[in-house]
C-alpha cells in the first residue's frame, strides 16, 4: 500500500504501487518513464482537452498499423527516439564509422553476388559503382565480412513498396569480402523519397510545419566475425533534404562523395570505406 | 535547417526542426514533450530490445480500442496520467470538495429525478439512502445545483456493460437541489469491480505486480452556475481496494460514512455534503 495521490506525489504514488519482487530492469525501467511522464505533463501543464487530442492521436496511430505499415515506429523516427536508441546502444571509438537508423525496408535473404555484381534490375536510373576497403580501426582489411546493400530505385520507392512493378530484390545485394577487404558493386544513385505521410504522424508533421523526405542514401549492414555489427547509409552529399531529413538520420561522417565518371562503364562513382569497431 | 543529430543535441535536433510559424502552444508541448522523452531513454539506457516491445506494445494497445474500449485511457488511468491531468486542472482552495477521475462509464442523459427516489432499477444489492448538502466555501446552501450520480450494480457492473442484463439508467440518476441545498436519493452501496484486464494494460499490471481492482465508490458530477464543475466519487470507508485503487483515484477527502440504518427504510444511509469552489 502507498499513499493516496496527489499532485505533488504523484510520482510515488504511481512508483510505489508495484510489487517488490518483479524483474529489477522492468521496475527501473517503469519507475524511470513514470517519472519523466508526469514531469512532462507538470511542466507542460496539459489541459484536459490536449490530454484527449493525445489520446485520440495515439489510438489512431495504433489502428492505422498493419502488416505493412508501422506507423509508431514512424512517430519513434519522426521524434529522434529511433535515433537516440540506436545511439545509446552503439557508442564506438573514433574513427569507427557510425551507425545510423535501419528504417523499415530492410528484407533478410537478399540474394549473395560476386564483387563488381549489378544490384539494379529495373535498369532505372543513374548508375553508379559504389567502392572501398572494410577495414578495422588501425587500417586492416577484414577478410569475409559480409556487406548487405539496398536502396530505393529511381522513382523513389524499395522493390517490397512495389512488388507488381519492381522485380524482387531491386536494388539489394549480399557481397562478402576476400583477403584484400575490397568491396566493388554497381547500383544506382539513390533519390530522395517521403516516409509515409498520409496518417497520424503524416498530420504530426504537417503541424509541426516539417516535411516527410529522406534525403537521398544507400543503405548497409556489415558484418564480420569479431567487430560490432555496423548499420548505417551513405549519404549524397548535394541533397536538398541532409539538412532536414525527417527521420533525423544524417551524420556527417556517413556523406559519401559522387565522382562523375567519364570511361562510360558507370555515370558515378562512390567510394567510401567502412572501419568496424570490435565486439 | 538544423544541427545534425547526436546523442548529447538529441533534443535540440528534433525541436529546433519546427518551422517558426506553428501554433505557440503545440510548439511549447511537443518541445516539452521530447525533452522529457529524450531524457527517459537516456537515463534508463533503453535497448533496442526493449525499444521493440514499447513499440509493440503501444501497437496492441492501439489495436484493441474500439467503441466499446479505450486501452489507451486504461493505460493513462493506471499509469497516474489521468489523476495528475486531473489535479492540475482542477486546483481548489483549501474546504472545496476534491475532484477524481471522471471513469469510462458516465453516459450523459440520464434521466431526472425527485429527490428521495431510488435509481436502483434491478433490485439487487444492500439499498443505501445518499444524502446531504450542495454548499459553497462558506457553508451557505446552493440553490439549482444539479447533481449527476451513476455507480455499478451489486454484480460490479455499469448498466453499459451489460446492455441486455440491466434496465437502462439502472443506478443513473439526475437530480436538481431546491433552495435548502439538500439532496437525497436511494442507491446501493456500491462494490469494488476490475477494470477491464484481457489486454496489453492488464498484462502491464500483472508484470508490475498489481491487481486491476477500484475500490467500491459512488460517482457524481455537480454542477452550478457560477462554481467549478465538481467531477469526484465518494468511497466506501472499508473497502480493502483503498489503498491500492488500480487507477489511483482515491483521496482521503472523499471518504464517505456509510451507516446501518434500523428503521427498515433503507439497509444504509451514507451521508456527503460537496462543497463547491467558485468559478
Ligand atoms: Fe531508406
Ligand atoms: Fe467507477
Amino acid at each position: 500500500m502507498s499513499g493516496y495521490f496527489s499532485e505533488d506525489a504523484s510520482v510515488d504514488a504511481v512508483n510505489g504501487r508495484m510489487e517488490p519482487n518483479i524483474d529489477p530492469r522492468l521496475r527501473s525501467v517503469m519507475s524511470c518513464l513514470v517519472k519523466h511522464l508526469h514531469a512532462f505533463i507538470k511542466e507542460a501543464r496539459l489541459t484536459q482537452e490536449e490530454w484527449e487530442i493525445a489520446i485520440n492521436f495515439l489510438t489512431e496511430t495504433g489502428q492505422i498499423c498493419s502488416e505493412q505499415r508501422q506507423e509508431f515506429i514512424l512517430l519513434s523516427d519522426t521524434l529522434g527516439v529511433s535515433m537516440l536508441v540506436d545511439a545509446i546502444n552503439n557508442r564506438r571509438q573514433p574513427g569507427a564509422t557510425e551507425n545510423t537508423v535501419l528504417g523499415p525496408f530492410h528484407v533478410h535473404g537478399a540474394p549473395r553476388r560476386e564483387m563488381g555484381d549489378c544490384i539494379t534490375l529495373d535498369g532505372k536510373g543513374e548508375s553508379c559503382l559504389f567502392e572501398g576497403l572494410v577495414i578495422d580501426l588501425d587500417g586492416n582489411p577484414i577478410e569475409g565480412a559480409c556487406i548487405d546493400v539496398w536502396s530505393d530505385n529511381a522513382d523513389g520507392f524499395y522493390d517490397v513498396q512495389q512488388p507488381l512493378i519492381q522485380p524482387r530484390w531491386n536494388n539489394r545485394g549480399v557481397f562478402v569480402t576476400g583477403p584484400d577487404g575490397h568491396y566493388r558493386f554497381i547500383g544506382i544513385k539513390p533519390v530522395s523519397y517521403p516516409i509515409p505521410d498520409d496518417g497520424p504522424v503524416g498530420k504530426m508533421l504537417e503541424q509541426l510545419g516539417r516535411h516527410p523526405y529522406r534525403p537521398a542514401h544507400m543503405h548497409y549492414i556489415v558484418t564480420a566475425a569479431g567487430y560490432q555489427k555496423l548499420v548505417t547509409h551513405t549519404f549524397v552529399g548535394d541533397d536538398d533534404y541532409l539538412g532536414s531529413d525527417a527521420v533525423f538520420g544524417v551524420k556527417a561522417t556517413l556523406m559519401a562523395p559522387y565522382h562523375r565518371v567519364s570511361d562510360g562503364s558507370t555515370q558515378w562513382r562512390s567510394p567510401f570505406d567502412f572501419v568496424l569497431n570490435p565486439a
